[in-house]
């Protein structure tokens, strides 16, 4: 069990340095993260991006860039490629989204002939250190998959439990969420979510409308008899819209402390935003290096 | 502006006193919650439900049926339809549902002969009191509506922003959340929305991420120019798994207060389930009791 996010930064610095390679480091945002979380022992970071940005931007921030690697590359796209090369070189364990757009980024991922894929669908995945909850909370996937369709659901399922599984979770429980707990007709996801729950490798229930999946107490006045209620590890929400509004709903009104990561590819990519907290970012890189 | 539930006990108290009418009303959480309301001096209850079990409850629960009307009726559809009449016949404001299925109660509703059309859609709308935002706020739909298309959209919102006006709120601002701030071809919600946005009766703006509704700050990272960013009345979410997500991540993940009702019948429908605290089942009869 995770208590908190905290947490995930102290099995990084227990696993042997992860080297995180930015792509387009020239990015204030990319480059203070990372550099924070070298202070904090957890990652090593590898620079791709136009070295000239890159030294104004450790100047304007005093960060020393002595011992660190640093790939001269101005255009985008072939900062991408040589990242990715870098990680299939395995000269590196973890990707990061620099100053270019996600989608040049991810291109780069799914290339065939030097790309990152695993066979597994990409997928994201936050965890949630909420005040009002007794662990820390998964939920899949608010940022990747627009409008999974069963099979979709299955592999970011999977992606989402064999992660938290890295990261020192045995059997994580998964809470399939839907507006209602009845299988009904009329409503796609509550069907999706009775097949979904015959998958053999985790605790598993579903449909769930979310508060029998964060309180007992709310599933025991529907007389819900399920492991996974009131005591979820993973909230899976059936597509983007809810998911995303779950996540923003934590972070925003909830008070809740935030990190996420790209899954599905062969290593962890860190894709934070600009809007995203520096604290987010940092939690962020801890998650990518905290999995055994 | 509404700054918290407590404000409509208020309202509803300086309001002509409404008649509420529970459909079979031999329920214990229904007539808890109109005894209190009734106490509060927010409304006066009619009773319609099979009399020897309301007077069991009564006495259990030591409310006295001095002075309260009671029609005697054990049969639930009889029950339904004989509160759906008393409104019509203007013996009644309100419809709140005891101890029958939604369905049976609504089938009255929507009958053609006696029931309570008004030509709009039926609409859920639920206001909350979160204690990370600066005022009440609404969601729709998290209970009505499945699946709703361009068309259903633009009448849920327009119950939602007529029903707030009716609580004195003259100019909702409502947002119309997707997974992101831009329009993008593979999201439906981000093209509906953007239509949407053309309606004429009120402040509105989309598609919003979760995050720029309800946050100044974060919609200006992302350089969100708008009435409706970091100020939101209404959020309206494209479907009942993301909206009814949302309601149940504010109350049992967020500390949310709240009140809810169905919009959109010639009266306010108070229908609580037993899962609902005593404190939203009190606040969904001040919510009903409220409106001028």
């Amino acid at each position: 069990m995770l208590s908190s996010l905290s947490s995930l930064h102290e099995q990084a610095k227990k696993n042997i340095k992860k080297r995180i390679v930015i792509a387009a480091a020239h990015d204030e945002n990319a480059m203070e993260a990372a550099f924070k979380a070298r202070q904090e022992n957890i990652i090593e970071p590898i620079l791709v991006g136009d070295i000239q940005k890159i030294k104004d931007i450790a100047q304007k921030f005093n960060f020393s860039l002595t011992d660190i690697e640093i790939i001269n590359e101005s255009n985008v796209e072939q900062c991408a490629a040589v990242a990715v090369k870098l990680i299939n070189d395995k000269q590196a364990d973890i990707l990061m989204k620099g100053n270019l757009e996600t989608a040049i980024l991810l291109k780069a991922v799914l290339n065939k002939e030097y790309g990152l894929r695993s066979g597994d669908l990409l997928s994201h995945i936050a965890l949630f250190e909420v005040p009002t909850y007794h662990k820390i909370i998964a939920v899949a996937d608010a940022a990747m998959n627009i409008a999974p369709d069963l099979k979709d659901k299955i592999s970011i399922i999977k992606n989402s439990v064999n992660y938290l599984r890295r990261l020192g979770i045995d059997k994580p429980k998964v809470a399939i969420l839907a507006a209602v707990e009845t299988v009904k007709d009329s409503m796609n996801a509550t069907i999706d979510a009775a097949i979904i729950t015959k998958m053999k490798n985790c605790i598993i229930d579903g449909p769930l409308a979310l508060d029998n999946a964060v309180s007992k107490e709310s599933a025991q006045h529907k007389g819900i008899i399920s492991n996974v209620a009131g005591d979820a590890d993973i909230l899976f929400a059936p597509d983007i819209e809810a998911a995303n509004i779950l996540y923003k709903t934590l972070i925003f009104l909830a008070g809740a402390k935030c990190a996420a990561v790209i899954l599905g590819a062969t290593i962890p990519i860190v894709l934070t935003s600009r809007s995203d907290s520096d604290e987010t970012k940092l939690n962020s890189i801890a998650l990518a290096a905290a999995a055994n």
